[in-house]
């Protein structure tokens, strides 16, 4: 078995000789390999449509099957110019002189193309040459020995790419093609990517009424429709009470602030790219706050601390603002403005590895709940070479990457080091959490702050009577309720558990006689108080004039967990028939063990409690 | 008896005499009576102190005891202006002279004295004086007739005033007299006094931290500290479970907008000065939004409406932003961003007055639920002889008009009407809540808007097939978190009820061996779950080596309604000494009863669940 790299450019060079078979006047670019597949430019004589991409694949399938050899030959750049110029591979002639004055580096990184890269910097005076069923393509290889080494491949995007990435250039038809050692490996790559694009947050998001973009509002700034507000309120619910039982207190503070803040904090003139333009009130700036933290020591600046106070963990769905293109927004994974899990423990030194670990184990816990089965922390550790430009005093940063290390050893969660990629304020450890369907997703950024004791003179008095400098922790683990929301949507397919479902359930009378005892059960199932912070059940009747199997359907599209059909059987027993969104049937439960069942599966968060408890 | 306000403007005469008296060289502004008493305008030969006031009164009362004729003389204005030159009353002089060139109302106006004024606008050629006990004023009358009959007076206060109210003109001392028909309204009105200084808000405020201005955060932009988010919570909690229970839906929607939201709803340029200036991103402009409406506006939008889907009730408690010059703000009660209890109902007209009658009955059990003893509504009408300036169709307006008059006269709760008040877009109705201690505030303000409805095509379609307009009703029964907070402080003078306290017990240990009793109480404590939405009970532990009483004394002074004192006995019979804030002592009381009690008293929001149950 070949490296899955090489047999992905191989195979874009089986794709290449499949396409100058179909069109012999097709002219290529290049067409490296990518982390599922590869790629190829080609421009070709007419622009081509999707439908063609079944064609190309019947012609490599054959191309794979004849087992033909993938031959390499150098030759002098001259002759390698000639060859191609008289072929009319226009882009290829470019490569060519551009590999002759510049040298083979700077053209794979103009490109993107990998394979026409050396390791020399300089002109070049000789290239290589590799040929399959008759196609012959300027690159470096390595290639597979045979055409049927290529390995599982199919064409699954077509979409524009200007010449050389410059909008000057001609623009060529860019085809992309998954390629993997396996069948099964290449069916899985071929679903996630179908359920990716079902599970689309802003399609989901659009159907299930959660959020509404609106030119008229402004791009990047999403309405939270009532059931995406459920949805944000109830991950709140549970962010407080978490907290609570972790002696969090919880604040509140403005999302405008005076600039004095910022040259404090010294996000002026650091941070101003990110930040929105100064509103001018009574001649001073005023900004919209890209983060939290300053407010939340200007709290704990309020009173003096001693060390009996500490640890202070100050806690707030907090409002930022931060700079983003246009272009960069999508949906509310990417806005302008977002309401982040955001605290501040404020601790010493000797608190601050219990502390630091005991902010791990919760994002792990919360994690957990939301069968979040894969997860990683990557630790961002400065050049340690170069630390003094970090901060002046690198003794402390190295002091703060010590008890980071120890509280990511000791917590036993995976985790990366990254290295050079540290902030100057010190290390931080980033979550990347994976979807059901594998996306990745930095969701959290923790940091331990030793800096903003100096800018904000941060202190507590010690047993000794005297000052001393706090840690400043900062976590925000369900990060934002945007980009959050937008990854649970991917990761439950719009199917959220019972807690967390906009609608908890639908009530279905079989005929119109049997809606006063829709309505009867309805008024007391939403009187049943819920001690997990929300304010109860979320039932509806439909009253609509379809038919029961019409109305269950609409249910189910609605992504409404259970069903309650009621008729003159349950009516006459006092039950309701349960029927769950994927289909299962529980048949009659008596009503008053329902609700019970109902009210315990939302306050401990956790649909199995219904699912075992009816099953069995 | 005289009119009060004849007493009290007599009252002030006599305060001049006794001041001539004491400073024969004083010289007189304008001493006109005001809503509690008067005032006098003086220039005293050197400025006086606050203590001279009780020297003012003193005789003062001599001269009420001395039963002195109030002596009106009409003199021809030349002569009133030699009397008062010869004197040395210059301003007296001045007011003359403005009299005889401009009449008595124009310098009414600009004195504040309306006891300088008749009833012509042209000049004058006779003006009346009048004396008491040697001191003679210039002066319209009318008066008592003996000094004996100016009522019971304090004089309270002392501030400085620009003649003429104009800073480039000399600084006079002015003195704020009360003034009473009885002794008792007197007492009261100083008893009142003492309790708006005592009560003041941004003192409690400060004392119990509950928020914290800050000049590097800005003014007019309060940090709300742990104890006041929970007050901010709770508040949000209970009009959460109350909106629910009327059938609103949450939604959470953006703080800045695009400016094209705003020229559609007419923000701009109507309300511009209101707003603060605009951001630029790309090219374009977003404002701090005023108002949440249009952005509901905008969900009512995201899905066509059938007339079965009315009426839809949008509830947000919405962050705006509101231009104050730094001089009008003052603590919580006026800032310059705040969050309101906000949502907008759109109905059917058919469902207007009954919707508009909900509104007002749920304002009016929040008012009971806070012991608000006092409120009244107060209807703005327009002019209805200038109607066709407020809105194009003048019987659109009236029958809005007419919604509202009967819906308030249906619900029974008082009400006044002010006449030429309304604005361009609707009727509204203000509700005006007084405090414990009198102070009045306009809390809500609610309209039934049907233009709107124009700007923002908000229609439904009828069971006829075709799209009506709806009607919009603004409602916000609790105002602002921040104005309502202010008000709470004052009505509650920091004694928040339980379910509203911050810190709602307080567990103190006789002595150290009393601690782990404590601990393990306190744990049961906070893990009893409380349904009204907050998170559980709030308690804590006094740990500190203070001995007992002091202890006690502590949490009174923090305003913790309950003490829960535990000792040898206590722990023996596991039971709690319950003591309450108000110095009650109910003695010793099973745990677990009280635990159920506290439980029952936090989910009812009523402390007299308590008191009642432990006082029988």
């Amino acid at each position: 078995m070949f490296n899955i790299e090489v047999m992905r450019h191989s195979c874009a060079h089986v794709m290449a000789a499949a396409i100058s078979e179909l069109w012999p006047q097709a002219k290529f670019g290049v067409g490296p390999a990518i982390e599922t597949g590869f790629y190829y430019d080609v421009l070709f004589p007419e622009p081509i449509n999707l439908e063609e991409l079944g064609n190309i694949e019947r012609v490599m399938r054959k191309i794979k099957r004849g087992r033909k050899r993938f031959i390499r030959r150098d030759l002098p750049i001259d002759e390698a110019f000639q060859f191609f110029s008289e072929r009319g591979q226009t882009f290829k002639v470019e490569l060519i002189k551009l590999l002759r004055e510049r040298g083979s580096t700077a053209v794979a990184e103009e490109t993107g193309d990998s394979h026409v890269s050396s390791d020399e910097d300089v002109g070049l005076n000789e290239v290589s040459i590799y040929e399959v069923d008759h196609f012959v393509d300027l690159c470096r290889g390595p290639h597979v020995e045979f055409s049927n080494q290529v390995g599982f491949f199919k064409l699954h995007r077509l979409a524009g790419a200007y010449w050389r990435g410059n909008e000057h250039n001609p623009q060529l038809q860019r085809i992309y093609g998954l390629c993997y050692e396996t069948e099964e490996a290449l069916n899985a790559e071929v679903e996630r990517l179908e359920q990716v694009k079902l599970r689309d947050h802003r399609r989901i998001g659009k159907d299930l009424d959660i959020f509404h973009l609106s030119p008229e509002i402004g791009a990047g700034l999403p309405l939270w429709l009532p059931n995406g507000t459920i949805i944000r309120d109830e991950l709140e619910h549970l962010a407080k009470e978490v907290e609570r039982r972790a002696g969090y207190q919880r604040v509140s503070t403005p999302h405008i602030t005076n600039e004095a803040l910022y040259y404090q904090s010294g996000h002026l003139p650091y941070y101003k790219e990110d930040m929105y333009a100064p509103i001018k009130i009574e001649e001073r700036n005023y900004y919209l706050r890209p983060m939290n933290c300053p407010h939340h020591h200007h709290i704990y600046l309020s009173r003096p601390k001693s060390y009996r106070d500490l640890p202070v963990k100050l806690a707030e769905y907090g409002q930022v603002y931060r700079y983003e293109s246009s272009g960069a927004l999508s949906g509310i994974m990417r806005t302008r403005g977002f309401c982040q899990n955001d605290a501040h423990i404020y601790c010493r030194m000797d608190q601050a590895k219990d502390e630091f670990k005991a902010v791990m184990s919760m994002h792990a816990a919360y994690y957990k709940l939301f069968d979040i089965q894969e997860f990683y922390m990557r630790l961002s550790l400065p050049d340690l070479t170069k630390l003094d430009k970090y901060v002046d005093e690198p003794e402390k940063w190295l002091k703060a990457l010590r008890i980071i290390q120890d509280a990511m050893q000791e917590t036993g969660l995976p985790y990366v080091e990254a290295k050079g990629e540290a902030a100057f304020y010190g290390p931080k450890v980033d979550f990347i959490i994976k979807s059901a369907i594998g996306t990745e997703n930095a969701i959290s950024t923790n940091q331990l702050d030793f800096l903003a004791t100096e800018r904000f003179n941060l202190t507590y008095i010690g047993e000794d009577g005297s000052e001393h400098p706090v840690y400043v922790i900062h976590r925000a683990p369900l990060g934002s309720h945007e980009r959050f929301v937008a990854f649970l949507i991917e990761h439950y397919a719009g199917k959220f558990p019972i807690w967390l479902a906009p609608t908890q359930l639908m009530i279905i009378p079989i005929s119109e006689k049997h809606e006063a005892y829709a309505g009867a059960l309805l008024d007391r199932i939403v009187a049943v108080p819920v001690a997990n912070g929300s304010l109860g059940i979320r039932a509806a009747i439909d009253r609509s004039s379809e038919r029961m199997q019409k109305k269950v359907r609409s249910a189910t599209l609605r992504q409404i967990p259970i069903v309650l059909i009621v008729g003159d059987s349950e009516e006459n027993a006092q039950t309701v028939s349960v029927r769950m969104r994927d289909g299962t049937d529980f048949g009659q439960v008596e009503t008053g063990a329902f609700i019970n069942l109902l009210k315990m599966t939302i306050e401990s968060r956790d649909d199995a409690v219904l699912r075992k408890s009816l099953a069995s």
